[in-house]
């Protein structure tokens, strides 16, 4: 028989959101009449905005006169523009569209980016985090065996903690490459000019690269929160950025997104030449990749729109109350709570010392609100649960009824 | 500054296809006034049939109501149930919809499928073939560098040459992988029963598997020959068949496209225990991919109904009709040509013993025609010529003038 790739063998669970998933199945099979409340996977619920809607329908009018075939790989230069100026632009950040990439989601771009690097690299990696970062690694081949905490050999962790305030600090070696979230996934924490500005400056002086994932960013109401990485000085010689219209604009089921490789980043190769990770990038994507479904990078180019933009408002106007209710609802509980503020994630620790999978439970069966285990974000998420600001209103609002109404015996 | 994967550097040249636009950019530039004719890259031209685009549309505005949010991994359960029992059932297969894996594209998924497997692997490849084969064995460094001819060392290249009638004999040593691609591209080649029971058989004598790409099947006009491998016996024990609609219903800028991977194919491990390949898929795909699009998914879907049915054997007769005409024009100057029959492309022998890439060059600036040089597809390829009857009719008659004017002269 031909051989497998082994690596895939030291993965120590499923993938995170199947196995919520499998553990749901089974439950509402056992309870059919359980009225289950989904807070856990980062799913949205509200409608695509009708100008989105638009945009999708007429471009597959479009492709009833005049198709629409192979596209540029990277995407159209319409959508790459867009992103430019609405994006980047109202920020002080020059960014030329030719370095953008457009794609089907951050979840594959982040995911295939460590395939450009060496395989000798030194991955650094937030503990908790979005699972992605650690698993693509592991089946690459990058690390040993997890250890009896499910910390992967060979992988740098950077602690995120409560004592912290669920921002690691850098690390003591030298780390090539750094994966960053803010505002983060899975704590809901945001991070300050001053917080990014740590990073770009270990990164420059340790010439490591930053891939920053900044798919919340649009939960961001602080203009002066930084809403990008290059609004650091120097950022553009030491970081990637990913972006998505998931969360932005509804996409999770639509898919788009896009991710920034500036022209002045450069690797090395073997004999230390500095090597364009743009380059690199660009040939990886126009070998494995093929480019984003017309209709909706149309229908994505649409949320740049006035209408598009007043209705996006509205959605994360709609989520962000929602993570306000959730919060409020669980702080009112005297549990310890973070995020929920500029991030549609809320982050706690779980009541009476049960682990994160206990609770997940505990959960499930006596609120039947679903919600994500902190474990399965991290050896540092134990302890730990996520409940996601995604939901329906009235769901959301019913889901922290059951919970308040549990109260102690949760 | 970061390691790159150097293996990116063993590339021998550009991917073809954007080497062949940067060529015919440049010459439109000193050539504004030049109508240029493209049948080079595989590209459709017909519009989309209106019963996909009035499935998109409705897709779009379901999501206004009611919205999509991350689908199964693998793909709605409707389109794959729809694809089993439209693709495989009438042809006598029995493929379970769970083993099917619905996805952006046949080039990722033939790119991405080495990932699964053993570095040490053998992969097998015909010789000249789709580049994406070979590439991203390279790149995941399962090569050494190229020689001469453009060989990298490592691979097993199964020579398809005049000689053997482009249909390359098994090799000689033990291959743990084989890509093979029926109808082929680039040469239009088509496989018999007992020419696929061929490989099935020195798969299963070897335990190797197939990776088996049937992108160009439904231009097959003949029920006697197979539309799938699974109609060889023993061929779910030994194949992955990749399909897509990029070809079937003109979805190359649309992008949808589906791998088949049953339960009965088995890899090993380290210790030789016999492992899932449907699994490890399943976990690549889970992983680092995030589904189709919904409104993607259902205009593929509306390929299976009564009007998309025939609506698609009308795009296909249509391009079926245009090789008929590029063959019998090439014929009729006295090329040596194959294919352009049960298959879109045409593929023959250059004039003059041109190398691939002279002629190239001569059919840009004296016809205005764009074609794919042969040696593009592999060292086999060189001194061949590929044509796509993608085209529209009209620049198909004219550019098949225009190359007939010129007979002696190209």
């Amino acid at each position: 028989m031909a051989k497998i790739n082994t690596n895939y063998q030291k993965l120590a669970a499923g993938y995170l959101f199947p196995e919520i998933g499998r553990r749901v199945k089974l439950f509402s099979e056992q309870n059919p009449d359980a009225k289950i409340i989904r807070l856990g996977i980062g799913d949205v619920t509200q409608p695509l905005p009708s100008s989105v809607i638009k945009a999708g329908k007429a471009a597959f009018d479009e492709m009833g006169v005049q198709i629409k075939g192979y596209g540029q790989e990277k995407g159209y230069l319409f959508l790459r523009e867009a992103i430019a100026q609405n994006e980047f632009e109202p920020r002080g950040v020059a960014i030329d569209p030719d370095d953008i990439f457009v794609s089907d989601g951050s979840k594959c771009d982040t995911g295939n980016i460590q395939e450009i690097f060496g395989q000798e690299c030194r991955m650094a990696i937030q503990d908790p985090s979005y699972p992605v970062y650690v698993d693509t690694n592991v089946m690459a081949g990058r690390t040993g065996k997890a250890n009896d905490h499910g910390q992967y050999e060979g992988l740098i962790y950077l602690p995120s903690t409560a004592e912290n305030g669920f921002l690691a600090d850098t690390p003591k070696e030298k780390a090539d490459i750094i994966y960053l979230c803010f505002p983060n996934n899975p704590t809901g924490v945001i991070a300050t000019k001053e917080e990014l500005g740590k990073w770009v400056d270990y990164a420059l002086k340790n010439e490591s690269i930053i891939l920053f994932d900044a798919a919340y960013v649009d939960f961001l109401r602080d203009d002066s929160l930084p809403h990008s990485i290059y609004e650091i000085d120097g950022a553009k010689k030491c970081a990637i950025e990913f972006r998505s219209f998931s969360k932005k604009a509804g996409f999770t089921g639509t898919r788009c997104a896009y991710t920034v490789v500036p022209k002045e980043l450069m690797g090395k190769d073997e004999q230390g030449n500095p090597v364009s990770i743009k380059n690199l990038w660009s040939r990886r994507q126009s070998t494995k990749f093929n480019a984003v479904s017309y209709p909706i990078q149309k229908a994505a180019a649409a949320c740049y729109t006035d209408q598009g933009k007043k209705e996006i408002k509205g959605l994360i106007d709609y989520y962000l109350a929602n993570a306000k209710i959730i919060k409020e609802a669980l702080v009112k509980l005297g549990f310890e709570v973070y995020g929920g503020v500029h991030s549609p994630y809320i982050w706690f620790k779980t009541p009476q010392g049960q682990d994160s999978w206990q609770f997940f439970d505990t959960l499930m069966t006596k609120a039947h609100v679903i919600g994500t285990p902190g474990s399965g974000f991290g050896p540092c998420g134990e302890g730990y649960f996520r409940l996601s600001a995604f939901g329906d209103r009235k769901e959301v609002e019913e889901a922290m009824k059951r919970i308040s109404a549990l109260g102690n015996h949760l």
